[in-house]
């Protein structure tokens, strides 16, 4: 359901790295992850902005844009209809053990394309979500960039191993709502759009950048508010984003149910038309 | 000057991973750095049981501690005088994209020798070290077992280059001091040994957990304390520890300069003189 189609290793094909690379070793590097559709990765310049953003954050120096860029054409080139299109870039190999980045090389660039498939009822009826037990802190050092450093959201999904939630939602320490493991989180409240804030900890969604940029655009209110699961329960409504899903609705957060609500209905519409 | 003398993944020798390796995609994955000295993993049963900490707490199913003990022997066994063995063990590929760790098929074991040398000089007239701008959270989802999400320790590291330091002091966001980026940190206070607890945010150090125990043994009072910069101020003396550099004084932290302490010379020699 999610093969791997294709890899490429600053720019060769090939699927595997070397073992003194820095993002295997230390989880020192960047990814983004882009729907690739009717062979056009959608909101590419959105994706490139963050990762020159996570670039410069890590103080990694990447020369080889332009190779990125060719190779990102040639792998949506040869993509299936709908595709995910993975990127990392990583610190590189340093040739050397320890955690300091000094004495390496280059930056390497790990291209890579996965099978996807449209998620039908979820669209449709709404995503269920359970609460994460894990608790993020209230502050990272890296706010808002997609590093490599995962493990908290990869034990928060594995907490919903087996219970039938689509994603989990992670707060942080203070009771603050954060995000979904793999998701961008909304709710809707009086016809305005609340999103919680990401420069103190979670990842800035490229999809969350384009709800917030589109709803000015409908003429909807939108804007970041600190959350808590009160603002959950009193919301009109609720729903997540990302690159590959869109806007999808929250149909319930464990007993709470939501109404599919207009607002994300028209939102979602609206998103899954344009072209970039 | 710290050349990667030998690899071995899943015990078959080579020097890449494969590309949907989960260590590489999320950090999800531990580590152990041990000494070899006289070809002669130091400490081993230690290590053994933070490995086995870290796999627990992180759910990662780990059915070949033969096949690794074995391949820890054999690596040890074609070690030059002094050599680092750096053991890491990832979820594996799950052969799809996203957190959720399933349909994995099975762990990975990166077994990893290196070169190491004596460091004399800083033995001899102790370490220098500087204090990170970075701060740790207060908490941490995965205290105490040493994961490969270590972002925070490459950046504070990173910011060290160019001082004349030997590493960078991490204090969390409450002004709490951890650790170092590679080491645990103890200060000397009217005879007794103080140390950072570590069941928030810090990793349980091998040697760290030796100094607490080998204490004991020397008949010298040694304890977990909540520590500041003013505890370090107003100490005696300071030592910093790791697997590779057992007991190191620390000469002087930023403008504060610390005398050499007896009791920290006493614990080095005495730890340097243990076989196991």
């Amino acid at each position: 359901m999610s093969a791997l189609l294709g890899c490429w290793i600053d720019g060769v094909a090939g699927s595997s790295v070397p073992v003194d690379d820095r993002g295997l070793q230390y989880g020192d590097g960047i990814f983004e992850t882009i729907l690739v559709r009717g062979g056009k990765p959608r909101f590419l310049e959105a994706h490139r902005a963050r990762l020159q953003r996570g670039l410069v954050q890590l103080g990694i120096q990447f020369l080889a844009s332009d190779e990125l860029n060719a190779e990102i054409a040639r792998a949506s080139a040869m993509a299936p209809p709908l595709a995910i299109l993975k990127i990392i870039i990583t610190r590189g190999s340093t040739q050397r053990r320890g955690y300091t980045p000094a004495g390496f090389v280059q930056a390497r660039r790990i291209v890579s394309l996965w099978e996807t498939a449209l998620e039908t009822a979820v669209a449709e009826q709404g995503a269920i979500l359970r609460i994460a037990r894990l608790r993020l802190p209230q502050s990272s050092a890296f706010p808002g960039i997609k590093h490599l450093n995962r493990l908290e959201n990869v034990m928060a999904a594995a907490e919903g191993i087996g219970a039938p939630a689509y994603d989990s939602l992670l707060l942080d320490t203070g009771d603050h709502l954060v995000s979904g493991t793999a998701c961008n989180v909304f709710v809707v409240r009086s016809g305005i759009l609340l999103t919680p804030p990401v420069d103190r900890v979670g990842v800035a969604g490229v999809m969350r950048g384009i709800v917030l940029r589109e709803s000015t655009a409908l003429d909807i209110e939108a804007r970041e508010q600190v959350l808590t699961l009160d603002d959950v329960a009193r919301a009109d409504g609720m729903f997540i984003t990302n690159a590959r899903i869109g806007v999808v609705q929250v149909q319930r957060v464990g007993e709470h149910a939501f109404p599919m609500n207009p607002l994300a209905t028209r939102l979602a519409a609206h998103i899954e038309t344009l072209d970039a």
